[in-house]
């Protein structure tokens, strides 16, 4: 059996993207290169179908059929999460098994738009585990600034203790950095079972967030490999060393950051790393023009330069 | 070739549920004894796949499925238009061809969530007639509160005057009955093309909204035959004896437009009167429970009381 | 000592509008007839500096003096509440204590827009209550698509434990009937004490919110008369009766319930009845267009009709 | 007179906080001493009264005596906006009038919570500046993150066009960088007559920005002689020089830029540096925990190893 996401999962989980051809279809070939590009950047799981995927945009006969595809190519060299978020249940429940059976190692879930009270997320997840069976570890997707749904500490703690297959927490609110802590001191493997805690965002507050507990990153970065050498850094015990790697990339993580255009900017420089063949977004959505363009490479041609004076560390810079 | 929607429809088309059986699925037979019982009620037209169609909890293949089955059933009695919304254009565009080469009418689309400004929304639509080409007549759906997206009218007129497919305007918008008017003195056959416009919000301004030119309504009202009634007695140049009708319903229009409960509260008045054989919604979505059901219970006893009493018309209410 | 608000209120609070002169200035004579006009009218309270009363667009200033002014001028007759809702926290206690200094049965508050969880609802709440001390009675708002924060029942029920204060719920949560019944028996004078339950909304459900436990109404109808006997008759508990009256308004009632345009009709009924001299709102704010008023006029002359005819109620509508 | 602000008005306006003692008041010598610290700081311009000024939370006693104290403080030695949007065009109005009688140098606005559409926006600005005269230059402030209200290019140039006293466009949409330079490229000197674009957002992307044709930035960071430093460099055409300054502030910039608690971090770093006396917020509003405050030693100290190592520029970092 194929390993499953749990309270001891670490590292990055990078966020896929979902590779496209120009005029829109699914680039079966690309998804081959981008999951070895993937997988040689040293990450330590996949999370595929999230809203960075444009999930949204996938036919579920497409959906179903991606998440075959890619727990196939990565042939359990690391565990994969399947995004299943949908606005009806019952197309939740049934991509979760469709991805479980193919062996994926989890499922992401994210409180569905519209609910608006505790008790009504609290209802909403009751049906979901009940539905799933208690053998899909499920990964809470907490996005507010997605789902216009926000969730306090003590209700998810409450999810955690009524449902033994909530193994994760996608840490994405915004800002968050509190929630995070209280989150990790109540599950911390003592009073309370321990989660595993990874964080959205675009990697954003990264350093801040180890800091505060989080046991990795999940999200989708196109230079993966900073998000797993800061993880592994940090969790080696040189916190300010992984800072400063971090702090190097920091302007592209900002620019990525960008609602709307800045999966444009990922898919773009994800082309360039010869990740995937077209940095096609799926309609409706972003096309980069040649202000965008020029303004990206700068912002490239900077972090390359940064890169290789940094390799010998400047001082103060490692300090 | 059956009738395609055009600047002429009006009347009632009825915003369509989906029967499903009590543990959820399609309930098929349902379809063919609601098709029935919404033709027997004298409705001009059909509209499935809507919000209140649950169209964002079917799956892509069911969408398909209910679209062809429907408009086979109706058999060309009525134009049945077919809402194709979706988050994905090509979904939307596959969708649209799946409806049209089925026979539908045409396709009711509105604004993808996310749209900020009229710009966008005009680049939106733009992208989308140009995929669906000029052969598939377009319902514009404006509905704010349900999208987030607002447009007003001289966005709107310039949609109507640069693509020819757009022949009708569902109107939504709350309050709109000024927008409605704008848009009928603009769109009156005169200097501009006339459009049909159909109205929603459960018709509960119904009155309003014909004496400030609407061609009729687009709402899933469960007693059709009052909308009919009114509609007709309208046009028929009796406007203060169709207000009186429509007075007679009211308590229960607005009864319906409850968000959310509403949706259950129609599906059970629709089982009451023998059109679906349960009142089933998919998950996530409410349940009555017995103080809705007694509530229920008292407001279609009152309606009851209330049209055997005006059979013989009470002085002063139909003056 | 004046009345203060308690357990036991009930009947109409009608929300009083602000009068403006046509040029925007706070019409001080207004004041004095529209007191009248509502005390004539058999109101059991007053509550001013609401959302209709326009207290978003008064000067901190006008809002002490509006306050105060008319206090004095109901002179006891009636309690008076007085809405207190403000983005900081200093203003809102320093509304509250000027208020209750003239003479006001209690304070109206909404919780701040931007308030996102239960935990941060509750956290707001307990400096407002720390800050205004136990002497000033609060009638708590829930209002979630005015302000965006949505309280579950639990959450609100903690409220009440921790706060004595807090004596009266304004129910305004849509759809929000089955959230009513809740509170209303969870706070029912036996496990827990009583608080009283008055209803907003325009009073678009006030009968069903009756049979559900409300103790009436807190909403601004231009036919408060209405409210009164809708509440007295169905206290009487003649229940069907006091719908036959509610439902020969209703029409006027969804009128009046139109977002934004909803004040401006209020006013100009207001004004037609002689209540002010001017239906004027302040900028930002909506005004009538002579088809608005053309359609005013209609549904006004037909509620005349209705009422005339049900003077001698017609068989089965009071049946 | 006072320097009004115009076309070419450039630079950093810095937006100030509005500090307060430790329970809440107005803490005036701290004004004093913020006042020469942002001066010091050789900033171009102060803008007083806006979201991160906690206006929303002032009397409007207050916001007057604050606009007056700040402006005669600064005694022309740079030219002070005055933040003054409202719910209520009176109070919008009576503060601009009463900041630009004190010398104000011009006033900023935002559009209104609740606007829907750009004809609505158009129509609230056609009051507003109808209202004011020609004589008050006015900052339009687009942050639809804030209001809710969004605004295309072509709406927003329909309004330069329209009122010739809208003078500067305070840029904070985001994503935005290509809707400034269309602004930029419309709004150059040529065909249209030019107007001032600065940048708020925290100042987040304000290298892109300024590429793009930013005249500077109007935003509140505690390092303002970063803002002026980055601005200086750019417009002596060292523009790699200059994202090598603000890149090294960037933890910090990101840091401040976290919704909610940002204020309330920004305003502990202008404390430590002896810009005001108490970091206090008004309530409602985030105090620093002592995670929070820990986490902010390390960000603080981590700026200052920078600042002293590239006191003598790494190699690659300013190459």
């Amino acid at each position: 059996m194929p390993a499953r996401i749990g309270p001891d999962s670490r590292g990055v989980f990078i966020i896929s993207v979902t590779p496209f051809t120009d005029v829109g279809d699914i680039d079966w070939p690309s998804i081959d290169t981008l999951v070895e590009f993937y997988l040689g950047k040293g990450v330590s799981g996949m999370t595929i179908l999230g809203v960075m995927g444009e999930a949204q945009k996938l036919s579920d006969t497409e959906s179903a059929k991606v998440a075959k595809y890619v727990i196939e190519r990565v042939a359990g060299r690391v565990p994969v999460i399947v995004g299943v978020s949908h606005a009806g249940t019952d197309n939740l429940v049934h991509l979760s098994k469709t991805a479980m059976d193919a062996g994926a190692a989890g499922v992401m879930i994210a409180p569905v738009a519209g609910l608006k009270t505790e008790i009504q997320i609290r209802d909403y997840f009751a049906v979901i585990f009940k539905r799933l069976g208690p053998d899909v570890p499920v990964c809470f997707q907490d996005y507010p600034m997605g789902t216009g749904v926000s969730i306090s500490v003590p209700a998810f703690l409450q999810l955690v203790d009524e449902h033994e297959s909530l193994t994760m927490f996608k840490h994405e609110d915004w800002p968050g950095l509190r929630k995070l802590q209280q989150v990790r001191r109540a599950c911390d493997g003592g009073a309370r079972r321990r989660i595993s805690i990874l964080c959205g965002n675009g990697g954003l507050y990264l350093p801040q967030e180890l800091y505060r507990g989080a046991d990795g990153a999940m999200t989708g970065f196109a230079y993966p490999e900073m998000l797993v050498r800061v993880c592994e850094t940090f969790a080696a015990g040189r916190a300010e060393e992984a800072e400063d790697i971090f702090d190097c990339y920091l302007p592209l993580v900002r620019h990525e950051q960008q609602i709307g255009i800045g999966l444009a900017i990922r898919k773009e420089i994800l082309r360039r790393r010869g990740a995937i063949a077209s940095a096609a977004v799926r309609a409706p959505g972003p096309r980069l023009d040649r202000d965008d363009i020029e303004e990206l490479d700068r912002l490239m041609q900077r972090l390359e330069r940064r890169l290789s004076a940094t390799s010998t560390p400047a001082p103060g810079i490692a300090a």
